[in-house]
């Protein structure tokens, strides 16, 4: 992946362009023997001006030949372009796939990137001006009223991720940060403060999926292998759920990865969650029953999702620290994962010998999610 | 598919649903057992403000909880839709998936979709002023040059398509022209004329693709398989291609879904071709085999390409004048194709007897090609 940051000088086709190399050349797969490409991007369109973004790709990145195609998922399109590469790998027709995602939102002012933003929500609810994060501080609001979490609880979720992306170096935020930093920045959707959400950012992030036994399965270092990627849609509009904590098209995701893979949430040693807000990356863990409903907060106010905890989450920073520059945020959390998989990260944001990673990507306020599971080969 | 035109009413959300209904009632499958929506579309972001498609779908359908996501390849946002289909459903994970695709031009002006189309070229002949009509003038006039093809035998394929859609109720354009009003039209990109080139248009279409055996296979109607959907990528710069009337991305997509499929060119019966402009019709029959390289235009001329000549090319009308909603077309071709298979149209533009179909869909100048390969179930 690229280093996420705030504004990078570089264009889009240059981020993807980058990211992809890196992916090749760890794989150690020559632009010439890539199948399949995906394309992951919310919106080139609207942030710079461009369309056919995998035509442009695989012309400068010497794939010409190479089957391709864009994947738009919203903030989830990076890891529905992995799903649809492992798609095309398993079980046929292609040997070996690349799916790379970014974006490019500095090309745009906030308002324009806001915009653009809030128009993936439910039309009912955008004429009401409810935006991404104003459904945040709703659920925020009610799961503090719900349970025993404090507004400092919450905080420390950012806390924790900026600590983890301090020692990140492809992160877009390495301060660290304390619970009174959170509690008093800015307001944005009460009580959802500044520090409760993730920036907009400039990234991109690949990853080369081959068959078994490829030709990455060389050397001495782990194999990861895809366990599942398994993808879910919810209602569009929020209203319409039952139960305002609870995000269907996670917990379906979770469920069939869950089911593909063969093994159960106890399993799971790491997990890179959509934190797009704090509350989410409470409610994504209780929906991937990585905890039980209602108890999430705990884990963090114990500090059970830090690296050295039982539950790590977001060792890389999360979307809060390490950013979400929107089609890239699927990949660099399935890169993440792989890199704590085969113990390739700092000591300070290294999990302690990881066996088995779930990633999970949302789009919108948890219309669409894809959840991956990936394992060191056996 | 819904009938093209160039300005419809109704909502792009409301003409993707209206042909998904269309396309699960005649495949008599439930939403609910939809697995995997793919949703072909090449710039709602540009024409109508949207993002995020395939969530906004499933909940207007009644598919929530199906794995969904929208594909993006510029022209052939359709047929990549359908790829992404048939690879979800290949050999599992999914039983049944749709691919639905479509496009709402008319929600901008002439200018602002001349200009979002014209972005799809190469950075470098982009800053030449050239668009995708001048490529097509360009080859036209090489091909002339080359050959002995005629500007008369040029227009003898839009009259062909012309006539061929005067009976196909879901045309945009039903209207007969000859050879002399193609010869008048307004001068677009010398040779070509305006008849010469497919219309802007709005419209959508869906197939249903379920495993072999799925409920689909009832009834006494012919049961139509997909033999192959394959893709490649060609130059994204036309001026890299050592030659300008090769269109590589066509071959290679051709030769992949012949290799697939296990059977020649010499088999298709009836085939949709992206004529987007004349000249593409011979182009891409020659890349495909379905006749040597400098002879497409004489099959022409001999009336060989009509619905009764030996190689019926485009019945349907093509893009010519079924119309282009960019996104729905590589869908509409398919459509047209089971129509055929089938024997479901009516007596004036049914080819006879056919059993194997081809179909092109081809982004931009021919940067990237699907093509797919249908045949009835033996």
């Amino acid at each position: 992946m690229t280093a996420f940051s705030d504004a990078d000088d570089r264009s889009l086709s240059v981020l993807l362009g980058t990211a992809t190399e890196r992916a090749l050349r760890d794989a150690a797969v020559e632009p010439a023997n890539i199948d399949s490409v995906h394309v992951g991007n919310m919106a080139a369109e609207a942030f710079n001006k461009r369309s056919g973004l995998a035509n442009s790709l695989v012309g400068e990145l010497g794939m010409v030949g190479a089957a391709a195609h864009r994947v738009e998922n919203t903030s989830a399109s990076g890891a529905s372009a992995f799903r649809a590469a492992v798609d095309a790998v398993r079980n046929g027709p292609h040997d070996a796939a690349l799916a790379v995602g970014g974006e490019k939102m500095s090309a745009v002012d906030t308002s324009t990137s806001t915009e653009v933003i809030s128009r993936i929500t439910h039309d009912k609810e955008y004429a009401q001006g409810i935006t991404l994060p104003s459904f945040g501080g709703l659920a925020a609001d009610r799961y503090m009223g719900s349970y025993d979490a404090t507004r400092e609880d919450l905080a420390r979720v950012a806390v924790k991720n900026h600590a983890n992306a301090a020692s990140n170096e492809y992160a877009q935020f390495r301060k660290r940060i304390d619970v009174d930093d959170v509690v008093d920045s800015p307001p944005v959707a009460e009580p959802l403060r500044l520090y409760d959400c993730c920036p907009t950012g400039d990234g991109a992030a690949a990853v080369v999926i081959t068959v078994a036994g490829g030709p990455e399965a060389s050397g001495d270092r782990a194999d990861v292998s895809v366990a599942a990627c398994e993808s879910a849609t919810g209602t569009h509009a929020v209203a319409d759920r039952a139960d305002p904590l609870k995000i269907e098209s996670v917990r379906k995701a979770g469920e069939r990865a869950y089911g593909t893979a063969g093994f159960a949430p106890e399993s799971i040693d790491v997990a890179c969650i959509h934190d797009a807000f704090t509350i989410l990356e409470w409610l994504e863990m209780e929906e991937l029953g990585l905890v039980p409903n209602g108890e999430a907060w705990t884990l963090t106010r114990d500090g059970r999702t830090e690296v050295d905890g039982d539950m790590p989450v977001n060792p890389g920073g999360g979307l809060k620290a390490r950013g979400h520059p929107l089609g890239a945020t699927g990949l660099s959390q399935v890169v993440e994962l792989v890199w704590q998989l085969r113990g390739d990260v700092p000591d300070k944001r290294a999990v302690s010998d990881p066996r088995r990673g779930l990633a999970v990507n949302v789009a919108g306020f948890g219309n669409n999610s894809v959840c991956t599971l990936l394992e060191v080969s056996p």
